[in-house]
Order: structure tokens, then sequence, then C-alpha cells
């Protein structure tokens, strides 16, 4: 099956990116709140690396709740569900870590993200985005589907060079070290 | 076994429909509702992604309460049990997402679908119909059963011209990308 | 070992029967009711599937306690112990679905069954009864011990034919497609 | 290891045969109470079907409290605790059952079992003793350790010709076909 | 790594013996309490049966409360967390029984117990100490550390002539059959 | 990947050392504490051991509470969240102990560590510090990454030799034997 994009403006949605062996592919973070008592609904045969990854993303939004605007009980009067597209292929591995953080920081606060930006970008408990693996194929990826604005780690800087040059012209790369710096280029 | 088809109007039922290896076959779903305490009990040897589309289904239905027309309370006094025939079979898959879904609303608001109706696509939390596989196998079912209109996702499209032109003349195809057009054309 | 025949008239006992690989069987269900918050105890080595049976039952019961006659709380005030003997034998499959419905409703309404019956069919969470397999030796296996009447799903009826002219001769056999069908017949 | 002999006069002890490979043995039971919120806690190495007896017998005893002597509140202000020394030989199956049963009664009533007595037998939930495997050498191991008192079930009547006529001239052997004939020989 | 001798008064403390397959090793229990709810934690990589005897520890204490001299409600307001370093090296089988339970109860009454003193010994529910392997390694191994008094089970008596005389002279082996003898010799 | 510095004065954060196939790296790890009811969660795909260590490790803060200028509910109203990134690559084993109390502690008091320190060593209940394997490469990657400070187990002394000269002529290698001399280290 090919490609979902995500071109609604609905809060909750973010899309990521997904190295497969048949090549990249976007992968779509959707995010549901809704009243109960804080807990976590992770679908779509997630891997328990990535589901790690929803449990960071929920630590560190605990931890921000004032900064970001949220009500201090933000998280013990609601449950978020995160799922993510197709329910059938299992997905793991932790370089979603940021998009899981802006989808569900995203569905919180009810404001969607800005559109056309596509996040590739494990995350860690301070913070730090960290490194990940298929940055060529996840970026032709996005490329392909029209997204023109793409946030990698700082330290996958390097990879940069395996684009086609035309590619590069056409995006909008922005490197980034934490996630300070995803959230102020995603809700702008 | 041959199929089962569901032609009663009591609410709660739904007609999906799977693939199998000999064939299509009609993929009934019953859900029950009664009091209890927000508990979703899962029967019929239903494998982790059939689990996880009824999760997601709940989810869906928790965030359209008021448009539903359902008591706020709906989901936290009461229990929803969903049962898949035969229960020996095992299922797994994400394409009875939408036929879950229809169950569990036609359960919870007591009212019967529109009969006659026989579905298949996957859901996801934004209530998006995702295509799914099998739709040649799936639609002879129902046809052999005597069903008249189908529900198909709208990605599906190609698949029509699979079937035999005189099945295609003595069905309604309905071809749809979000759940709230399955739910128009269920609960007209 | 031999078959286990239920001759007494306690209440919460129903004869099922069972198919093994040497011939049918008695699969007598005993089913014990005491004060508790609601609990549902199986023992006998039951295998997934007919532990959802009698999870199906369960809800059955919840949704017809007025018709049953039985208090609102019956099932949150008391715990059900469901049991087929014996201990160490694996169990498993659908066919007990009907039994296990009629010994549950027999202990907690504390009327005994309608002595001199056997029984087998799936049973859905709509009350409908689907056939089962093993018909010729389950009620060779009644016959053998002296039980008269024998309760069948109405799709099993070409099984009939399996059966010797002298068996069926002394035999009353009830085709049945609803489980409201049964429960006249048990407690009638 | 050779036998455990339990000849102390505590309440919670019973004396129950198992057979082993090398011969029987004597399948000690302890039964601990004590305050607590109604929890059966199992050590011992047991199997499946070995839990599953217990779990039988303490809804025996909660269908019993009346009769037994027991305050009807019993088992929700305390625990049972039972193990089958020695802990780290696996044991299952469920001929243990009416041995469970003796044990925890004589620790819930805090009276012990009469003296001398080994026993074996499959339980049933309505209190029916069934007949079990390897009865010469459960009889020859309680002999060996100089119990005279032997209770088997009726079923097992015809294993007593494998024991030798001097062995059996020194035993008195309990043939029982219910759990109240069992009760009224260890508590006389 | 060597051997982890405890000589510290500290209480919770308690020098057990294990046999390994390159000689006999001390195994020092270190158990900590405070406030809490009654949970047990064990760690140290401790299989199920070792587990099983920290469970029959603390079902003895409990019987035990008052005439060890602690509050009724010392194990509702507190948790017990049992630890056998080193962490990383698999530990299971019963001979550790009296070990855990010493640690336990010195860490409840906050009493070491007197130095110089290493155990093996398998425990059962009723306090009877069970005769355990290893015996000559065991005890080398608790010389080799300077430990002069070492308690064993009666059973093992006839396994003291397997170790050299020079050994023996310099011990002081305590056989024990219960374990109120053993918590004399440790709390004198 | 390389190693992952943690140079910022953050509490919660600790440096440890980990031996890999590839030589030792650095092993950040990350705690973070928020309102709740006293959880633990754990990840980076950490093994059993690595997730008693940390088990240790909370009860050895909850036994020093006052010690550590903690108020005594600290970990009643709050989670902690313990993180090692980078969180595809398994990991497992004791060696962590130290690291883990140390963050842990500095995220409950909101203390950054003493910068420049890196460390490894079990921990056990009683707070002693045990000795760990590959001494040698985990303290070359700590050289390599500027750090200046380790703090090793006093048993780990003989293994200083096998380090080059002129690493350890840069190096301020700390031997210890307890916790408290940890603490007295990363908190001076
Ligand atoms: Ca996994
Ligand atoms: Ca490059
Ligand atoms: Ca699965
Ligand atoms: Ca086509
Ligand atoms: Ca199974
Ligand atoms: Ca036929
Ligand atoms: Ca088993
Ligand atoms: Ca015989
Ligand atoms: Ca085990
Ligand atoms: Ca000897
Ligand atoms: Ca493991
Ligand atoms: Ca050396």
């Amino acid at each position: 099956t090919g490609d979902i994009l995500m071109t609604s403006q609905l809060p909750g949605l973010a899309n990521g990116m997904a190295w497969t062996e048949v090549g990249g592919k976007l992968l779509p973070v959707e995010t549901a709140v809704f009243p109960g008592k804080g807990e976590l609904v992770l679908t779509g045969s997630l891997g328990d690396v990535m589901k790690e990854s929803a449990r960071i993303a929920l630590t560190l939004i605990k931890q921000r709740l004032s900064s970001l605007g949220l009500p201090e009980d933000s998280l013990q009067k609601q449950d978020l569900h995160v799922h993510v597209p197709e329910g059938a292929i299992p997905k793991d591995g932790p370089s979603a870590g940021i998009t899981l953080t802006c989808a569900m920081i995203s569905a919180l606060s009810q404001k969607p993200l800005k559109q056309g930006i596509a996040m590739t970008g494990e995350i860690t408990l301070t913070g730090r985005v960290l490194p990940v693996g298929g940055i060529k194929e996840k970026v032709l990826a996005a490329h392909r589907n029209h997204l023109s604005e793409i946030i990698l780690p700082k330290q996958n800087d390097k990879d940069r060079d395996d684009l086609p040059q035309e590619v590069l012209r056409q995006l909008s790369i922005h490197l980034v070290e934490t996630l300070d710096e995803v959230l102020s280029l995603v809700f702008p």
C-alpha cells in the first residue's frame, strides 16, 4: 500500500517518516484525547521500543505542562490514545520519538501542527534529539508526498549529502538538537 | 461451515466480510451492552490487530458521544462486549475496523443498522477509512448471501473491475473515505 | 476413565457432550455461586475458546436478568465458578456454549435442569445456536449413558442420519436455533 | 530425598499420596491462615491443574461455611496459604483434590485432622470424588510410613487387588464418593 | 568473583551458603524494610522456587508476629525488599529458606543476627527444616570465610562425615529440625 | 553511533560506562520526576537485571530520605522515570547500579551531580558497591570523552594496572566500597 498523507489541520496529527526494505514511507501519527484517568493507549502494532518512545513523550509533556500552556491536571483527567496506521504493519524503533511527542502535545493543546512538515528523530528524557538511520529514504518519501519542510536531528547533518541536489533545493531542512527547537518549528 | 447471515434488526449487529483461503465469507459482528464500568470485552479468537481495531473504535465513539446523541457517561457506566462468531476460528487484521465501529455504535444507541448492508475497511483514529485486501472475494460472499449494499474504502475503487458485471449490476457499492460517510449510510 | 453422569437434581449442573479421538464422551459442567463481587472463575484445564464461551454466557445472562427472574445485582454481589471435570484433561472449543449457559443460569436461579437431557452447540452473543462437529459420537455417548433427550443445533439436522435407527428410536432429539428455545426445553 | 511424614496434630496439615517414577511417596499438604483479604497463596512448584484443585477446594469451602461451623466472613478477612513440600519438586495433577480441601478446612477451623490417615482423590465442584491413578504405589508409600487408614475414591475399588494381602490386612481402606464422606472420616 | 562476606552487624542481613559448579559460595541475603502497604519486593535474579521460599517466610512471620515481638500491623504498613547479591547471577532452589526467613525477621525487628553464623535449609509452612544438597561444599565455603557456626538441617547429619576432620574441629555445627531452633541460635 | 556525553548541569543526569563488544561506551542515565503516586517507569530497552538495579536504587533512596534531605512523601506523591538512551539498544547487567542511584537522587533533590564524573559499580541493598567487569574499556571511554574523574568499586583496584600510564595520569580515580562514599563524591 502507498503512503498516507495527512493534509488536514486537525489537532493530534504529525507526519513521521519510516525506513522500510522497499524505501522510505510516511509514518503518520494520530493522537486522540478524551475524558479518562491518565491512561496511555497505544495501537498500530507498535513494538516495545516504539511504545517506550511514547512513554518518554508522556513524561516530557508532564514536565512541561505549564510551559506548554496546559492545565496541571491535563493528564490526570484525560486519556491519550496514540495510533499509527496502518494497523496490520508492525512498527518499531526509536526514530518516531519527536513525531509522537508533537502529535501528543497537539492533541492535548488542540492546536494543529504547522502544515507541510515531516520529522524524524529519537527523543531522550531530557529533550535531546538523537540521530537516526535511513535519512535518505525517509526524506525522499517526504519529498515524494510534497512535504516541504523536514526536521532532522543535528547529528544527521552528514546524511544530507546522500540526497540529490534537486531534491535538496525543493526542501527546507531543519537540524535540531532539542525538543524545544522542534516545538518552535511545528508550533510557530 | 457456511456463512452466517444476520437478517434480524437487533441493535448491535453489523455484517463485515472476511477473506479466507477458500474464498470470501461474511464476518458478522455482535455487540452487547450492559451495566458495568467501562470495560471492553472481546471474544471470538481475535488476534492483536483486530483487538486494536476495537480499541480504536472505542476511542472514536468516546470522541463522538454528543454527535452520536449518546449520554456523556455511556461508556463509564456500561461495559461493551464484542463477539465475532465462529468462536473457534482465529480472526485477525484491520479490515473489520468500520464494521466493529458500526456494531458498537448500534449497541450503544440501541438503533439497528439499515438492513442488507455489508462493509469492510480499516479505520484510523481520525476516522479515515483505509483500503483493505480481498475485495473481490469479500464482495462475492456478500452477493451470495443476498446483501445488496456494500461499503468499501474509496482507495479500493480500482478493485471493482475484478468483479463480474452481472454481480456489479445487482449491487449498490458505496465508496467512503471517512467514518462519517459510513455512519450516514448505515444510520440513514 | 469412563463417563461421568450427573443424575442428581442439584442446581448448577448441565450435561454437555464432547468429541474425543476415542469416541464421544459426556462433558458435565458444574457451576457454583457464592457471595463475591462479580468474578468468573473457570477451572478444568479449559482452553481459550472454551473460556470465551463462558464469557459469552455471562454476557447473555447479564442481558436477560429480568426475563430470567434474577435480581439486577445477581452478578455484582456474587461470584460464579464454572468447573468441567476431569481436571487434568485439557478441553477446548465452542461446542459447550449452550451447556455452559444453562449450567450458569441454573446455579444463579438455584433451579435444577430437567433431568435426562444432554446438549451441544456453540452460542453467539445474540443467543443464536451455531452448528458443531462430532454429532454422531456425542449422541452415542449420551445414549450409552441412558440420557433420553438431546438438544442439537438446527444446522446439525443433517447429521442425524449418521446415527443407527435403533438409537434414534430411543431418543428425543430437539433441534434449536436460539438460546430461548434451549431454555424452554431445560427449564420447562 | 525420602518421605516427609506429618505426625503432629497441628491444624492445617493433611497427608496426600503421590505417584512418582520411582514409586509412591507421601504428599503432605500444609495450610496456613492469617489476617488478610481473601487471597489464596500457593507455593511448592504446583502446576496449573493442582492450582485449579486448590481453587475448587476454596469454592467448596465457601459454599459450606455454615455447615462447617465457620463464620461467614472467614475467607474475606483472612488469607489462605497452601504449601506442598518439597519446594523444588514440580507437582501437578488433580489427585490431591481431597487432601487440599481437608488441609484448608483444618486450617480455617483450627481443628487437626484425625491422625494416621492418608488420602488421594480428585474433587469436583459438586463435591464428588473422582478416581485417580497410581493407587498401588500410593498405598504402599502410606503403609511404609505406618499410616493405617487410607481414603480412596469409590471408583478405585478395583485397584485394591493389586496390593499384597499382608499390606491390605494392616490397613483400613475407606472408599468414598463425596467430600462429605471424606470429612466425616477425617473430622470424626 | 569471590565470596561476599557480611561482617557488619546491620539488621536485615543473613549469611546463606550456595552450591555452584565450581564449589560452595556464601549467599548473603539482604533485607530492607520501609513504609509501604505490605508488598514483598524480590531482586537478585531469583528463580521461582526461591521466590516461593520468600513467600513462605513471609507467611511464617505473619503467623508469629506476637511471639516475635512485632506489632500486628508490621506487614501492612511496611514493604519488605529482599535482595541477594550478585544481581546478575541467577539463583534458585529452596535451600535459602531459613536464611531468607532470618534476614526478614531481622529487618522487621531491627535486631542484627548473631555474628559469624552461616546457614542452609529448606523451610516449610509449618516451620519444619528440610534437608538440602551440597553440604560439603557449602560448609567449606563458610569455613574459608572464617564463619565459625553453621546451622544445618537435622536430616543432613549424615553429610558431616564428608568434611575433613580439621575443618570440623574449627566449626560449631548446629543441627535443627524447626524454625524455632534456628531463631534461638541466631537471636540468642 | 558514537558516545553521548552529558555535559549539562541538569538534575537527574549521571554518566555511567558500559562495556560492549566493540569497546567501552558512555552510558548516560536520565531521570525525570513529576507528580504521581510512587510509580517507577523504566525505558531504554532495559533487561531484567538492570531493572532490578533500579528497584534496588529506589529502596536505598526510600531508606535514606531524611539523610538525603528529601521530604518523607517524596516517593508517594511523585513518579520517577528512568531512561537510558539510546532506546533501541538492549542494555542489561548490574554495573549501572550506582549510576542509577545517583541519577535518581539528583532528580528527586533537583541537585545536579558534580560535572566531569563517570562511574560504574553494582549496588546492593545495604549500600555496598560490588566489583564489575570491563573496567579497562569503560575507563578508556570516559577518558576519550574528556571525563576526568572516575568512580570504581574498591574491589576493581587490581584492574587499574590494565590501563596505559598516560591515561591514568590524566584521570582522578576514586575507589569506593559504599554508596555513601559515592554520594560524597558526586554531591560534594
Ligand atoms: Ca520487543
Ligand atoms: Ca554522508
Ligand atoms: Ca498477535
Ligand atoms: Ca483492478
Ligand atoms: Ca489457546
Ligand atoms: Ca448426513
Ligand atoms: Ca501447565
Ligand atoms: Ca485390579
Ligand atoms: Ca522457573
Ligand atoms: Ca555421609
Ligand atoms: Ca531477562
Ligand atoms: Ca590486573
